[in-house]
Order: C-alpha cells, then sequence, then structure tokens
C-alpha cells in the first residue's frame, strides 16, 4: 500500500485493514460503522457537542422523515436536492397520501417547527444543533467517509433578530471550527463560495476546504447565512420591541463524517492508519516482550503499567495475545495507535519503559518512575507535529499561477476580478472546480487571470475529490 | 391536571407544559426532542452505554435502510413486522430494483454482516449494541415516547456458542437492566411471555413490564433468547474447536424511549414530572429572594453557591430572571427539578439556605458551610425515595385473584396450569393481555384460574397500554 502511488487504492485498503467500517453491507454506499470507526466518530461527536454546549447551542433532535409538501416551500433548495432524496411512498400494506423524503439535511424539517418557537425578540438568538444521520442517493462512487448515501451528520441551525446578528453567528462558527479542526490535527482554507455553488437556498456559503495527498479538495464543512431566505417561506417571523413583525435572519454549520475521511487521508502513511491522540480510541498500546521463564514478572508488571496509566485519564490497551511481538507491533501501526510502549524484563530491571512513536516512528526510553508524565507529554508533542506537519504538506501543495494555459497537478491560487463570467471562463479552460476566495482577507495583489483587470482577490481552484 | 382522575389526559398535558417533546410536526408520531427532553434522553443513552461496556459490548451503527430481501429470510419476523413498515421505493429520480425498508429493529440489518464476521469459535461471544431510532408504522393512537412511530431505540445483538452460553447474556442482561432501572427509579417486572406473544423469530422472550397509575402495563423493554432461529436462515456459523461447522445461538435486549414516557408517569403528580436525580438535566434550581437594596449581595451570593455546586459535579442553574419567586417555583416543579434551593438576605445573613424537595414537598435549610455534602445527600436519599416508593405504588396495584368472573380495576395475578388453551380462555373471558409467568420463580401454590388444576405457576395479567 502506497499512498503517494496510488491514494484511492491505499485510503480504501487501509480503511478496510484499520476495521474502521465494513463495506460489504448489501446497499452500495452505506456502510457498517464497526466498534473502532464508530469510537473515533464519537470522540469527534463529543468535541462538536463541547464546542456547540460552550457556545450556548441547544442540541435537539428533529424527525428523520419530512413530508413532500414541507419540502417543496423555498424553491432553490428542493431544485438542489431533488434528484438525490430518497421517498417512502408505502407504510405497511397502505400508500401514503403524502409522500415522505429522508432528511438530506433538516432545513425543511426544522422551519416548521421555528416558526412556531420564535414568537417574540426574547426568542431570539435561537441556537440549535443535532448530530444525525442524513441520506443523499449519490450517483458518483461512493468511498467510505468521504462519498456515502447515509451520511454520519452534525448540523447546527439559528435564527436571529438581524442580518448582523446572523453574521456574528458566522464569526463564531469559525471559532467552533477552529477548536475541532485543531483535535483532529486537519488544516483548511475558509473560502467563500462562488454564487453558482453556494448552498441551494443560502444567500452566501462558506466551504472549509482541506486538500487531500493527492492534489485534490475535500470539502469538510459549510457555513451558511441564509439572510431571510428560509424564515419568508416558513414564515419565521418575531414581534421585535417596537411591536413590529419582523423575519429572522438564519445561519446553518454543517459537517460529517468526511472530517474522519480527511484524518484518514491525511495523517495516514504506508504503514497505516495515525490517529491524532484526542480522538484515538487507544492513545498508548502496550506490549510485553516475554522471555522464558519471564512470563509472569514481565505480565504482572504490564498490567500495573496499565492500570497508571488509565488512572491518569490515557486510552490505553495492553495487547498480551499469544502472538509475535513484531506481529502485534504491525496490527496496531495499521490501527494507527499514537504510542506504542514496550516492556521486557530488560526494561523493567533497568527502570525503563520502551517506547515508539507511530507517526515518525522515533524510539526511545521513560522512566519507570516518570512514564505517566513523559507518556502525556509526548501525546502531546505528537499533537504539535500532526498539526504542524499537515499544515506544511497542505500548503506545500497550493501553487499560485499566473497564467491558465499549463496548470500543475496542484490546487491553484490566482487573481480573479469577481466577475462570474471569468470564473466559468477559467474552469471551462482548466476543467478544475473554482472554490472560492479567502473569507478572511489575505494580502494579494496581482491581475484577474482571465481578463488581465487588475484585482486583490485571490481564488483557489482544484480537483474536487 | 389530576393524575388520579385522567391519567392520559394528565400525561399529554405534563409532556407539553414541561416542555419535554414538541408534538407539532406535521407526521403525526414523529415528535420533535426539544432541548430539555433530549437532554433526559441522553442522560439515559449515557447509562445504558456505561452497562454495555463494561459487560464487554461494543457499540455499533449499522445502516437504517435494509433491502426487502434481506428482510424476508426470517420468515415468522417477518410476518410480525410486514404491516408496520416503512417502504423507500424511490431515490432522486429512479424507482429502485429491490425496495428498502426502514428498520423497524435491526436484526435483519446486522445478521447477513454477522455471518461474515463470525468464523471461528474464538470469534465468540459477539457483543454488539446500538442506539438508534427505529420506525414503526403504528395505527393505534400515538401518544408521546409511548407509542410513536419514530423510536428512539436501544438494541444488543450477541452471538454464542451455545444455547448455555446465551443463556448465560440473557442472565447478564438482566444485571444491565436492573443497574439502569435503579438510576431512573423504576420498578419492573420480568414475565416470560407467552409462546403466542413472543417476538416474532424468537425462542422465548422476557418481557420488562411496569405499571402505569391508571392499572395498565407499559412494557419497557424485551430480552430474547433466538436459539438457532436467526443463524439458520442468515448462515451466521463457526468452526467449533474440532473443526466441525455450527451455527451461533443469539440474543437480544432492546429499550426505548419508552423509560422516558415511564419516568413521566410513575413520577410525576399535579404539580408536574418529578425526575430522578441522575437524568435531571438541573437536579438543583437556585432561586434568589431579592429584596430592595440588596438585589446586588444577594444575587453574587447566588452566583457563588452555583460554582461551588457545579464544581462539584451538580448539574445546577440559577434562575435569576426578573419574574416573581412564587412563579419560578411553579415553572421549576414543572420541569420536575428534585431539590430547589432559595436564598434570601435572611438566609445569607443567618449562614442557612433554604431548600424545598421537589418530590414531596419537605422544606428546611441546610448550613452554608456545608452545602454540597447536604446537597448531595440530600440527592441521595431522593433517589431512595423514589425507588421506593414507586415499587411500593406498583406492587399495591396488582391483586391475587382466583376467580376470573370479577376483575378489579388492577393488574392481577393468578394461577396458570400453562396449558395455552386455558391462556386464551382467560384473555377472552376478562378481555385482559395475558402478560407471562415470572421468569424468576416466585413462590405460588394456587390452583390454574381456569381448569382448577393444580398448579405453581403464578400469571400476571394486565390492560396493555
Amino acid at each position: 500500500m502506497k499512498k503517494e502511488e496510488d491514494f484511492s487504492e491505499w485510503y480504501n485498503e487501509i480503511v478496510e485493514l484499520a476495521n474502521l467500517t465494513d463495506k460489504r453491507y448489501p446497499i452500495k454506499g452505506m456502510n457498517v460503522w464497526t466498534p473502532y470507526g464508530w469510537k473515533i466518530m464519537r470522540h469527534i461527536d463529543t468535541f462538536i457537542r463541547q464546542e456547540c454546549d460552550v457556545t450556548g447551542h441547544d442540541e435537539v433532535c428533529f424527525p428523520l422523515l419530512i413530508p413532500e409538501t414541507e419540502f417543496q416551500k423555498e424553491k432553490d433548495h428542493i431544485k438542489g436536492f431533488d434528484a438525490e432524496v430518497y421517498w417512502v411512498t408505502h407504510a405497511g400494506l397502505n400508500e401514503l397520501d403524502i409522500k415522505l423524503l429522508l432528511r438530506p439535511t433538516s432545513e425543511t424539517a426544522m422551519y416548521p417547527i421555528f416558526a412556531l418557537w420564535v414568537r417574540s425578540h426574547s426568542d431570539l438568538p435561537l441556537k440549535t444543533y443535532q448530530i444525525v444521520n442524513t441520506f443523499r442517493y449519490e450517483t458518483k462512487m461512493t468511498r467510505a467517509f468521504i462519498r456515502v448515501r447515509e451520511i454520519h451528520f452534525f448540523e447546527s441551525h439559528t435564527c436571529h433578530v438581524d442580518y448582523d446578528d446572523a453574521q456574528r453567528q458566522v464569526e463564531e462558527d469559525f471559532v467552533i471550527l477552529e477548536q475541532i479542526m485543531k483535535r483532529l490535527c486537519l488544516p483548511y482554507l475558509l473560502l467563500k463560495r462562488t454564487d453558482w455553488d453556494k448552498f441551494p437556498g443560502a444567500f452566501y456559503t462558506v466551504g472549509v476546504d482541506t486538500l487531500m495527498p493527492e492534489g485534490k479538495s475535500l470539502q469538510l464543512g459549510s457555513i451558511h447565512h441564509y439572510k431571510e431566505n428560509f424564515s419568508r417561506p416558513y414564515d419565521i417571523k418575531y414581534e421585535a420591541a417596537d411591536g413590529s413583525m419582523k423575519y429572522c435572519h438564519q445561519t446553518t454549520f454543517g459537517m460529517s463524517e468526511r472530517l474522519l475521511g480527511a484524518v484518514v487521508g491525511v495523517h495516514g502513511d504506508d504503514k497505516g492508519l495515525a490517529l491524532p491522540p484526542e480522538i484515538a480510541p487507544f492513545q498508548v498500546v502496550i506490549i510485553p516482550i516475554l522471555a522464558k521463564g519471564k512470563v509472569e514478572a514481565v505480565s504482572a508488571e504490564a498490567q500495573k503499567l496499565k492500570q497508571e496509566l488509565a488512572a491518569a485519564g490515557i486510552r490505553v490497551v495492553l495487547d498480551d495475545k499469544d502472538e509475535r511481538p513484531g506481529s502485534k507491533f504491525y496490527n496496531w501501526e495499521i490501527k494507527g495507535v499514537p504510542l506504542r510502549l514496550e516492556l521486557g524484563m530488560r526494561d523493567i530491571e533497568g527502570g525503563k519503559v520502551s517506547y515508539a512513536v507511530r507517526l515518525d516512528g522515533r524510539k526511545g526510553t521513560f522512566d519507570r518512575g516518570q512514564v505517566v508524565a513523559q507518556v502525556k507529554e509526548t501525546l502531546e508533542t505528537i499533537v504539535k507535529q500532526m498539526q504542524e506537519g499537515a499544515k506544511e504538506r497542505m500548503f506545500g501543495r497550493i501553487q499560485t499561477i499566473e497564467s491558465a494555459d499549463t496548470i500543475p497537478s496542484k490546487v491553484v491560487r490566482f487573481g480573479w476580478c469577481g466577475d462570474p463570467e471569468c470564473g466559468h471562463a477559467f474552469e471551462q479552460k482548466t476543467e478544475l472546480k473554482l472554490l472560492g476566495t479567502p473569507y478572511t482577507g489575505e494580502n494579494f495583489k496581482g491581475k484577474c487571470i482571465i481578463c488581465g483587470k487588475e484585482t486583490d482577490k485571490a481564488a483557489y481552484a482544484a480537483r474536487a475529490m
């Protein structure tokens, strides 16, 4: 499995070898969450919940099924999803009067109820989120975590008194995002999508993109300002302090199991997964090195070591199966456990514990007496290393270009005057997808790559996964 | 709202007043989990996860949709669910070749994959669980948490080498159940269902029933021994130590959001909800009693008190809204917060904190210096009180009868020889549902209520919710 040679094949192989998911379920694109993959995803969900909770979002859970009549209220929205929804037409032995669809996202499930919840300005802001599965009938080739038909999904939905307050929410979403991405050690770009690529129904969309090793971009999430685009058709209005009735301004923020796909793709290597310590089901694996006549002494000490680490809140597994250590090393490397501890008679006698770091293979010894502190410190170092390494690799894949005639096999950055005509011309000429322009000002001075007009706007383009 | 006068009406009113759910979603029986209701349900889920984890179950998550072809493999099972499944027939603009159904329960989703996971005796026991939503097209009248069409559901599924090992799992499930029910302060009966009432496909079913105030029984969960009933059609077999191929024996254990419905019904009273402290979103509410000129001093002290309690791991809310204390008392009583603390200038000067217990309305004062310990102790006392009170009430609703001619408006216990004919005759005569016989030996000596034969078996019957 060579990541550099064939990323696609490497990815599929790693996902299977590490047993992150089981793709043999008899519906294409609907995969089984295995215990190992699900543990990682649940850690990610926990971080999302923490960040949402501290910023005053309430967790809710809305029904899966949406009546066709509710779905049709926002015209652009239905056009955007029409070709990819699953339809429930029968229940028991009856044909339903009104067809029901499986949520592809929950605007049209939530907003009829928001219209009941929001009455007065004192009900605002209304900040909610849910973590549920959504359903999209993908026609493109499916890929575990990255393009699936049942999607593990986070979505926050908020209502505000006006445009500016919704805008403040968008900015808060950036902070939430940054907290989560730091823990996943994932670098990303915040790009304001072009008008022809924004979310169906949004006023504007900011995409959260990371770059995969093969030079393709992967959208990990998106943050939308809806303005009054949904509150009008769904009649979400409130009585202002002056007694007048006003429509809410709304925002949403969505992310999915793609976060896990990105972790696999960004951090893994030819030996397998490399998991950021904060989401690793096991942060440390202990492998006892058993020599004849010393089995019991080493086993007892390994147990003790495990208990010490566990008591300090470190997620640790002791692999005392009857197998060669080398084969254990190999298996836990595939699984991406950040830190391996080895404990043999020689270590015990010397008051040491041997270690090996999954990320870069470096080895050494800890002092038995200070092992808890040293393990914690090493895990923290690994987090920093992963954050910095991934960031460096991502920015190394971006190339600023001045002509659309020859396109390197990388993500490109270039001047764009902002005119849709120039944007379309660029996309047509290069067959790349125009990802958008940096949401927060990036210093740029140059010429539009198509029309040559002076511009201070950079745009990014890539092949999208 | 009088619980004793009209339980049904009381229940619906309480659920709405406490804002546990929103039933205005435009599909009947599919309700919205509001922040308050969802917080309680998530505490319940957390307890279930803890108990499953310590007993070595792995959490998984299987797809929602099941191909019709897989569903049809176990004949009794499909017969049991045929009239209540939702069918997905179209995706995007296409009609599907193979219809998909929304899981009513996950046997037929999981077992084709279990057939791939289980190869050898060393893969056994396989112990898994998931917490997902299931879907049943209920034709009876719906009721929040108790009879809904989208059901928040826990299901464990296990595979074993033989009947006895599966039987041990059933016994372990009883232990898991007891741990959870203790925290919810819910009493229950473990009744082996009659053969004509067992789960479709099961070898035997043990129902977990509690009794509601109006004298009806409510099934809160069920535990099933499947023997080889599913492993044969789904081909789940393993290589035994002697090289022979054998079919697994399987068990399942299911519970649902009915647990929350039972908490409402069993513990609530005419003032509203009464939540067991372990699942209450807020265990303590602090209400400052503000007198003119003392507002700042009292507010500051209330904040300090809140922080002390929160630091000790107590879930606490400070209600400092500009409202009369009496109206706050009323609202938090409806919400069922177990303990109310009041803090006025007189309390502060006297080094005291006033309290009121939701369950029985008793009042008193804590010493300000020992308030954390005293709050904890009081919450523990409340748990015991709720457990014992509910148990006493439940057993008070059961009456042992010797004739089927006049049936009291209670749950009845009576002799039954075990013959299905006598069982059917009893059900027909009394219009009660025969719930089954106690799973663990209960001392009984008497005569079958129908045929008069001597029997040492008691049976229970009730109107079911």
